[in-house]
């Protein structure tokens, strides 16, 4: 018998604890995306529906439990996130042109940019309006902050992409407002339901945060290496969207001159021909810019598990250690 | 001198009564744009800058003073639910791809469609975050189920443009839906801060529903005969965007036959030329759509009036009444 993976251990270990929650979250979300226009149901069924990682609700449903929560309200809130998570996947879609996700068609692929506008900002108000029915203050400030940063994120890395080049500060402060705010967002909630004292609602939050660094690093280093079938979308398309990402910034400051001063200039026009994408691939693999930013989201990873430390061992914690291996080991 | 128009008496006495609040609703709502990211300040300053109406915080200030609301929360939710329609307005322009807005290039011809989606989701966001911040459940929920209510009302209206035609039931459900709704929303919240009781608080949010489809009627009649100047767009662009309305929907209704089927064998088709937009035009023109959208909009400007009936004579329920004359009686 081959070992089995991380991904399938830890799915069979989350499927043991909480796999009755995550049940639960399913059946809301296909309840929340009930309509009676049918536009709606089929986009936010294609999109909500198969494929998913459920990543942002197994940690809160994690982070609750860890805390020590039991009640209804984790599954309703892990659900709210995965609405809210599934709008910014759309019109990130619509935004980079994203021909496909998960290895099917993205929704503008499918329906076009204006339904996918048109339904995102539907998702984004249905998880409002179930926050709203929750009514708890603080989890309500925790998201519209998350919110509020990750908007702002991505119009900056609109911007930076627009003016051609973006530094490692810059990378890492975008990564961190956009993606980490909201896994620690995710995670800070379920100690919120808990009601901990201060130590361990910002150890949470700050492992969201860590983990959501190293979760990002790891994807933007899957965007060079990995294999398109089991990543569900084409090679280098960051590259190709104009992304300037953690590998690349590696690889420039790595590869002297007069290499690094073609790919600038390359990089400062708009669209990049297939062969020059190739070219920089290859010299971004080539002076390992890859294991540059595995090595940065290792160390990420690494901080998340010590985060983690205020608490006694238990088996949520084990999950949430082990939900920071995987982070930074899995191929899609 | 020149009789004063009803847009200008209007203005003059609401600058009298409120004048003040408008003018720390304009502070605030550059505060809320404010952002470190160039873009977002840029965008931002732009949309919600100059050549709006300020129609939606206006009947937020006129109906918390009627109600008998004076404090300094009136002024923070009129930027609210102001940033909440500018963000409505930018998406919207990317779905129609709309040239101009109030005779600018929009945000998607200027910044494109990727920084329009993306700035109207942070804009969004803030007014989220600013709602939270106030902290008042009642509202949240009013502004919640608005927003649902929009979003749903967006998407089915795409779905019947593509479809090709659109009843009249379906044409009072969608601006209903979408208009409406917010309108009624923004009074209901004046009517929330002063915690009136429900016969004052359903009649205010009637007024802001009647008033709201009266609006949409008439906006949608103007579409067929303003002044382009004045109007600061293009005649006909909701035909041309595909959008059935009213007028449209009138005409059909009394055309007869056979022109009645060639117009729909046109409004089947994606696209219109010039010449067939122009030729609809006319008919709609011949067949009166437009006296019959506007009478049906006056209908709705009267109910509007009456819903006010059961408050006391005052200088708010008198601009009230005048805002009630101005949606169904103006040139822009």
């Amino acid at each position: 018998m081959p070992t089995p993976t991380l991904e399938q251990v830890l799915k069979e270990r989350v499927t043991a604890l909480v796999g009755d929650d995550l049940a639960a979250v399913e059946a809301e979300i296909r309840r929340e995306i009930a309509s009676p226009v049918g536009l709606i149901q089929e986009m936010g069924g294609y999109i909500a529906g198969a494929g998913g990682k459920r990543l942002r609700p197994i940690l809160l449903l994690l982070a609750a439990r860890l805390a020590g929560y039991r009640g209804p309200r984790a599954v309703r809130l892990a659900c709210g996130v995965e609405l809210l998570h599934t709008a910014t996947l759309i019109h990130d879609d619509v935004v980079d042109q994203a021909p496909l996700r998960r290895g099917q068609p993205s929704a503008n692929a499918q329906w076009g940019d204006d339904a996918s506008v048109l339904v995102g900002d539907h998702l984004y108000s249905k998880s409002f309006a179930l926050l709203v029915r929750d009514n708890d203050r603080a989890i309500m400030e925790t998201l519209a902050r998350a919110t509020v940063s990750m908007t702002e994120a991505e119009v900056y890395q609109l911007q930076l992409k627009r003016s051609g080049l973006t530094s490692e500060d810059d990378y890492v402060r975008i990564i961190t407002q956009k993606t980490a705010s909201f896994m620690s967002a995710c995670c800070r909630i379920g100690a919120l339901l808990a009601g901990v004292e201060p130590t361990q609602l910002e150890a949470l939050t700050r492992y969201g945060l860590d983990i959501g660094v190293a979760f990002q690093m790891s994807d933007d280093s899957l965007d060079f290496v990995a294999d398109e079938r089991r990543l569900g979308k084409a090679i280098a398309a960051d590259l190709r969207e104009g992304k300037r990402t953690l590998p690349l910034i590696a690889m420039l400051e790595r590869v002297g001159e007069p290499d690094g001063e073609h790919v600038r200039a390359m990089l400062r026009r708009r669209a990049l021909e297939p062969a020059e994408i190739e070219h920089i691939r290859r010299l971004v693999l080539k002076y390992d810019g890859v294991g540059y930013a595995l090595d940065r989201a290792h160390a990420y990873a690494r901080d998340a598990k010590r985060d983690l430390e205020v608490w006694a061992p238990s088996e949520e914690r084990e999950l949430l250690t082990l939900v920071a291996d995987f982070v930074v080991d899995r191929d899609r």
